[in-house]
């Protein structure tokens, strides 16, 4: 398409920016007060409501040569939907900071804003953006809060995991981290005919967000989102756990990948675990680690943006 | 002091900065559980809560030759929390996402937690951060998103403003655009010999947050927050009301100047203003202007990121 044909922010100024990404984004069923004031209004039925942030950031994050604007737009809503899930929540709403280059194509915003549409209306019916910021940075970059309501139901922490307790996952291990290394390995197009499953779990996360209540509903001990790793993250329950975990032997993709956001919980191990979880392995009294055919699993198993971050903005 | 001396975030790690920032941050007497979870979770008694965000960036938002992280950490505060209060809410909680070059020294996210509680504890007592997001970015990038509770009170709209009422302020109006003038033409230790008074305005903004109850309980029929400078953010108000604004002549420097986070409010014609509001005009049939000594009010008054931003990034 001709530059021509693609006006930039700078060009067309804020009001009308946001008078093309408003009508894409979508709604939410907890608005009472949506945007045009200097802050919007959400129902808390239960008279609490659950928060969580994120950033996504051009670089370590996400990379254009990867994703489409649509796909950032349905990733950062998905981890952050996912955040809300695993305190057995149900997502109400989001706002959406969002800073880019003056020089960016408008249409760059109103597909991210298709995306964040697409990956709500997919992942949690209901829910949509309440409000938002738009700046501009060199460096584009987005800060999703996510809110959730919890239904009269009591949060499901990390700390709740009890010797005896069955460990279960819900979703996927491995497959966003596969999708990324061939991504690295072939770029977007070849990775693709490689492998469009996982490419696209990488680009487009499907937590399985519904199951967050189901598994608090089914009395889930402990739970939390699986986003740096299974055995990071199982190693950070169970230090919030005073416990050890014990899993089975899935493999190093599944033990060690990252970005599937899939549901980590424990549960009362003398009933089933619900439908959409499978059981993987055993609380056991200890001391906040996690043990792989009985030896501790200790090779690297996240991501730390400060220490691991190669500063590649390709 | 020594490079030595200063660890950044990449020699630290997530977790030991986190370790660092936790201690010094505002608790949120709201707080029903704080960071360690995948969300936080907050109270709203009166079953609804209102939200707002907004993102400060080095370069179009701050600039490491003004301000101190310190600083910072108060304006990051202090702007979000005067959206709260221009709805007519309490604030009762931040949410706090921060991207940082990686060889940024640990010292200026402590001072800049620093901020964060002192301008808590000055602007809006009991208000504290309940979570947040640590990321690296080549730009440092801060996105706050704010929270209040209306106490049972009706939200205060823009769009409530009805012909024979009186237009009011609470706060300075053009000291910080003084004091950022001085700051560009100086630089900061001439400028806050000049002016340490609009200078410290700038850096350090004192908006009446608790204003912003008084005014919803004394039948305040608008309000707004006065970031981007009076006339402008005027004439949105008049827009949402479909009303004119007739205002004082109150000199250019009070009717262009932003950042002051003054609250500007309408209140019916036939009972005094309340205390700690001044009347500055009134509002009258129209469409949406706004009129200073009878005549439409249209030099440049306000502030578009993507037009106007110089891209400077000293």
């Amino acid at each position: 398409m001709a530059e021509a044909e693609r006006p930039t922010l700078e060009e067309l100024g804020e009001i009308a920016v946001l008078g093309r990404i408003f009508p894409r984004l979508p709604e939410a069923e907890a608005t009472l007060l949506g945007p045009g004031d200097d802050a919007a209004l959400l129902a808390a039925p239960d008279g609490r409501y659950v928060v969580t942030t994120d950033m996504l950031i051009h670089g370590p994050d996400f990379r254009w040569e990867f994703s489409t604007p649509e796909d950032l737009g349905w990733k950062a809503a998905a981890t952050n939907l996912s955040d809300v899930a695993a305190m057995g929540a149900r997502p109400t709403a989001l706002v959406v900071a969002l800073a880019a280059p003056a020089t960016t194509p408008v249409d760059v915003l109103e597909s991210f804003a298709d995306g964040l549409r697409l990956g709500c209306a997919q992942l949690a019916p209901g829910c949509g953006v309440v409000g938002g910021d738009l700046s501009t940075s060199d460096v584009f970059t987005i800060a999703v809060t996510a809110f959730g309501d919890l239904e009269g139901r009591a949060p499901v922490r990390r700390s709740g995991a009890r010797p005896g307790d069955a460990v279960a996952v819900a979703g996927e291990l491995g497959v966003a981290a596969r999708g990324l290394r061939l991504l690295f390995e072939q770029g977007r197009a070849d990775a693709l005919r490689a492998d469009a499953h996982a490419v696209g779990r990488q680009l487009r996360p499907a937590p399985p967000i519904a199951l967050g209540t189901v598994a608090a509903d089914a009395g889930a001990t402990a739970m939390m989102d699986i986003s740096d790793g299974l055995v990071l993250d199982a190693r950070r329950l169970a230090q919030a756990s005073r416990v050890d975990l014990e899993l089975d032997d899935l493999g190093d993709d599944a033990l060690r990948g990252g970005e599937d956001h899939s549901l980590l919980a424990t549960f009362p191990g003398d009933v089933p675990v619900p439908e959409g979880f499978r059981r993987i392995g055993s609380v056991v009294a200890g001391e906040g680690r996690v043990l792989v055919r009985g030896a501790e699993y200790d090779a690297l198993g996240g991501w730390d943006p400060y220490e691991q971050w190669d500063g590649r903005l390709s």
